[in-house]
């Protein structure tokens, strides 16, 4: 951290000189975005600059640059505007790292409840936590509630819908929300146990309306897709004055920045680091061994950033999913440790029988 | 188009046999994302299926895939969802073709304006329009509006903030919105030319108090970024029931979905159709031979895309940016043709005179 100024890694493929000509390239598209030439006297206060660049191998080196506090302008978007708007559309070019001025992390809230407040929010359960998804798209709104009882009798601690799950004619919109939290609540009264239920949240202009009528139809969390639906919904449920609920901020577009491992922003620092400040106190993202591409190192880091001291920033529960299976939950748990909510979808209902198999999953883990 | 099926081809590399198991793999992730060998009951109405596959090169073959439509559930996100969501986290993928359901593609408003209603607002002009940007950061909220007035007295289109502009102390949000505005207005008054103004907006889940606020300092058109704050921000402003302003896109942080030619989707396919479909008026995309790095033919498409007969939707304004300069205008009408907006940015200011430079402009295109 620094007074004021924050200092943004990026990870830039090319010989190195031709990699220090991008350096500059990347300073001024991500402040300036104007021919240095004609603008030299205003370079004093919104001008980045390069403070390094430090080859890491052959055709890849680390370019560190530094930008005012000021460019960010005490928002999301322009803090992101600010990381890498324009530079997204070069080539070669990842995000690996960010060190944030000490009075703007200060400003930022990050996740309402975090690892702890969550744990709270389930009545103070320890241990690894499970997150199930109502699905596939197609049950009806019956075989859905059905579902959310059963995986909340089981002693879920999640059941969340799946992201696809919207206002389709089988299964309309607030009517099966209200259907399932229904269901839950009546086995959260059964068994003691608490179950959160997040449904998937995707505003429009009339974001106060419908969140309230979310909430309203037993909503305990929210689902969140910052890659569809715009960084910004992230802080703005984080800090609602009326609604506080917790945050799980599902990957659904964001893949566009790191399937290409030479491009975009590096998974630990999205899904880890960005998330987190932004408010989201789940970070589902696809973890190594499943149906997706990322490696252990990888998911590693990604758990590692969501939990680590980052100013007075809550921690954030990463949550591995995209192919999880109960057989692989000793592993990941050794793996990923306690403070982990494991995201496992289809392969709960392999033998017709999620209440049992989200039993199993609490015998394994020894809860 | 078809009745009720959306068709969307992925462009996939791996070699045939591989591919083939990719597409299965797709039209599962992007509908039920659950195990088929359980969900046999459910198939019939969400499961999306493979129509085709064709190779068309060494390891590269397009698929098609047919999704029902009520998977997109009635709305933006949900439509994104089932386009690429999970499947953006799957390198070597690329959507390239959307063949859309009829009655779906009827209920999209897309552009409010368009090419048509675009030149309506300003006053009928004819041929390829202007606009530039309010930069570079870094200048004063005087400043910015004396610039403003010079691009405006000099008969530029359209005024942009560069969407770096945001609430830094030394030009605070409105109150530089409103002198920008202002002086955009006193240039129109003298000169009987019309100069709209795009201020950037980023809205949070305030949205109609900030839209009004911008509305009453002066804005004339909006730039939204729906890489940063969503693709619904395109929707909503393009259907407010209350303040009706012309939407110019801004690609930062799209350039995730582009930068890499073998994963994302299409430049034709983002800049030019779904900006559109969503209501976007006039598409900003990096230009070949700019400091991006589009080829000629990717803009041809993108152009293509943005003004072809799709449904009922208006027309939307492609607007090649990034890099351009006053010489190359010739050569960019010819290429673009005269339904354009030329963004040049930087390079309007080299002679430190953009009144001089915009009238340059006009007298190259014969305005």
């Amino acid at each position: 951290m620094s007074d004021d100024e924050f200092v943004i890694t990026y990870r830039v493929r090319g010989p190195l000189e031709e990699v220090h000509a991008r350096a500059g390239a990347i300073a001024v598209e991500q402040s300036h975005e104007f021919p240095t030439a004609y603008a030299a006297e205003y370079t004093h206060r919104s001008l980045g600059r390069v403070r390094e660049v430090r080859e890491v191998a052959d055709d890849l080196a680390d370019v560190s640059i530094v930008y005012p506090e000021a460019l960010a302008g005490h928002n999301v978007s322009q803090f992101l505007v600010m990381l890498f708007g324009n530079t997204s559309l070069l080539p070669g070019i990842q995000v690996t790292d960010i060190s944030y001025p000490r009075t703007w992390l200060a400003e930022q809230p990050g996740p309402r409840f975090g690892v702890t407040g969550l744990r709270a929010l389930l009545g103070g359960v320890q241990g690894p936590l499970l997150a199930s998804a109502l699905k596939p798209v197609g049950l009806t709104t019956e075989d859905l509630a059905a579902l959310a009882y059963e995986l909340a009798a089981g002693g879920a601690d999640i059941v969340k819908d799946d992201q696809g799950l919207s206002d389709q004619d089988w299964a309309p919109g607030l009517e099966r929300v209200r259907a399932s939290a229904a269901a839950i609540r009546r086995a959260n009264e059964e068994t003691g146990h608490r179950t959160l239920y997040f449904p998937t949240f995707s505003p429009t202009r009339d974001y106060r309306d419908e969140l309230a009528a979310l909430a309203d139809a037993g909503a305990t969390g929210i689902l969140a897709m910052p890659g569809v639906d715009g960084f910004q919904l992230l802080r703005d449920l984080s800090t609602d004055p009326d609604i506080a609920l917790p945050v799980l901020a599902h990957p659904s577009f964001l893949g566009a920045f790191v399937a290409d491992g030479t491009h975009g922003i590096a998974p630990d620092v999205l899904f880890g680091e960005l998330l987190r400040i932004l408010g989201s106190d789940i970070a589902v993202f696809p973890s190594y061994g499943g149906r997706f591409s990322f490696d252990r190192e990888q998911c590693a880091r990604i758990a590692d950033r969501a939990r680590r001291p980052l100013g007075e920033l809550a921690a954030q529960m990463p949550s591995p999913g995209g192919g999880m299976s109960l057989e692989r939950v000793p592993e990941l748990v050794e793996f990923y440790g306690p403070d982990t909510v494991l995201l496992i979808g289809g392969e709960l209902h392999r033998d017709r029988a999620p209440r049992a198999a989200v039993r199993e999953f609490r015998s394994v883990v020894g809860r």
